[in-house]
């Protein structure tokens, strides 16, 4: 059966213009189409295979699944990537799976079914199996789900090496990490990996304390913090945790009972978010995760492997983390 | 020439039928394929044709263009939108126009090209001129460009109404409105309409000082308040501001020059988005816009549009706004 390149062969016209014609896009002189028109009637290319070919052909639509559009963290990740794919030629769809492990299955199916070129995936609620059937690319953000996906990372395990051997060097010794949940192998757990280690270095008495992936707003942190921490925070004068909306409700709980940060109590988060950035009083101290890079790489990672440029190779990026000093240190 | 409606008349079958072969989507019996695929052939509908059907079919895409999808606003507008129209089957394009007209124009080109089925217009540079070429379903927010375009906005007459009477109420004397750009005809001006309103009623001496809009960071309304409004700031015992970030950098400035609020200058802003609700110190007075019900609104309207429920009719929607009483008045 007749495909889109014998097509473009018995018109004498490139795949691309073929394409053009099927698309109805971009400039095509009247000669040039009605060529391409003559091939298909000759050659019997029926309705069904122009359906196929033009289903085919690329929509320049990436599909990017957060957790929640609206938390600052994804939300300016989200600018990045939508202004860097724009200069590429490429929109972005917005999907918010709500960590939800139902919503996130039917965001990717529906997703391949509207022929969107590739996913950038945030959402990390899925078991690694259900991505197993996936054709086309995937760039996955914080997480390895297999060989064949690149992942686009900041250094996670820096970042939680840099916020503990900050908090050793201004005195802390008796440490606490409120880490993410750790059932699911995200490479944010690498911050937990780097607290305990560097604590250990360091020979000082360490703790961790897990909290959960279900909801990532301040209310949650809050109630977090006064069910989980509270009655313990008095053995501690040091405290990482693994976002800055966490630190700051720890900041707020802590100075409401009276505890002086930084003097007894010191805070780093984790993100420097539009919220953490904006956030005068206090200045958090955190590490900066850098969205405009990440969403710059997650961008040309996705488009580069959708143009087929870096065939046969997986290219995972790290990106650098600092540390940003701030009045709870 | 023959149209998918004669295909699916000598089909025998629905035109949805028609479109579903076309597009390959859905479920369709083979034989059902075939009737559709024989009466294409038999009536030389042609590649061209099909091309053209295909790209007439719905994509359930909307454009979503706003000035930048990281402003807390915004970020929880298109949350929302995004959450209904994912319920409706619908999926949503983010555009950044960064608040440039150049690349808002840019966009609803893309838009066009890419048969995205409607447009939700938040952002608002261009001339209400270039509108008038788009041949597809718009809906705006905050804007009114003309009668064939319906928009959806909070009460901002209102809202104007409740923070000046609610300055009033608690004793404010010389009142000060810092706006949003006057120049466009937004209709978020309707809160400077109200603020002089207001205080004429009440005969009291008031001023307006006219933001801009090109930049809606924190950093820039910080500025804004240095070179704008400090020099004046002693005049004044109450300031309605047009948004929250301006209202937390005016109760910054002031309360470090030593100025007490509530007690000798009360303010209230205007949004309580996710930032405002995650800031407890202070916690601002402010009218909230219930970004929840806009997002709502704007996915149906346009969805009710696209699928011309609203035939002839234009269905501008006014939503309610509240005043949420905080620590600074």
């Amino acid at each position: 059966m007749a495909n889109i390149k014998d097509v473009a062969l018995r018109a004498g016209v490139s795949v691309t213009t073929v394409s053009r014609v099927l698309n109805n896009r971009g400039y095509i002189g009247k000669e040039t189409r009605k060529k391409v028109e003559d091939a298909m009637a000759a050659m019997n290319f029926s309705p069904n295979q122009i359906a196929r070919a033009l289903q085919k052909s690329q929509s320049y639509i990436l599909g990017m699944i957060v957790p929640d559009s609206n938390h600052p963290f994804f939300s300016e990740l989200i600018k990045h990537v939508e202004v860097y794919a724009n200069e590429q030629n490429y929109k972005v769809l917005i999907c918010n799976s709500l960590d939800q492990s139902d919503k996130e299955a039917k965001y990717i199916n529906m997703l391949t079914e509207n022929r969107v070129d590739g996913i950038i995936m945030c959402s990390h609620t899925l078991d690694v199996e259900a991505y197993k059937n996936v054709n086309f690319p995937i760039v996955t953000f914080d997480r390895i789900i297999s060989n064949q996906f690149p992942y686009v990372a900041s250094d996670n395990y820096r970042g939680g090496e840099l916020a503990t051997e900050h908090l050793i060097q201004s005195g802390c010794k008796h440490l606490l990490h409120i880490s993410g949940p750790l059932k699911l192998d995200l490479l944010a757990n690498r911050r937990a990996d780097a607290f305990k280690l560097t604590c250990m270095r360091h020979n000082l008495p360490h703790q961790v304390i897990e909290g959960s992936h279900d909801n990532l707003t301040f209310d949650y942190f809050k109630d977090f913090i006064m069910n989980e921490v509270a009655d313990n925070l008095s053995n501690f004068d040091g405290v990482f945790c693994s976002n800055d909306i966490v630190a700051y409700a720890l900041y707020l709980y802590a100075t409401e009972i009276g505890i002086k940060i930084p003097e007894d109590l010191k805070i780093v988060g984790y993100d420097y978010h539009s919220f953490t950035r904006m956030l005068q009083t206090p200045k958090l101290t955190t590490i900066a995760q850098p969205t405009n890079r990440l969403g710059k790489v997650l961008s040309s990672t996705i488009i580069n492997m959708i143009e087929n440029k870096d065939k046969d190779t997986v290219n995972n990026t790290i990106v650098d983390v600092e540390l940003i000093k701030g009045q709870t240190t």
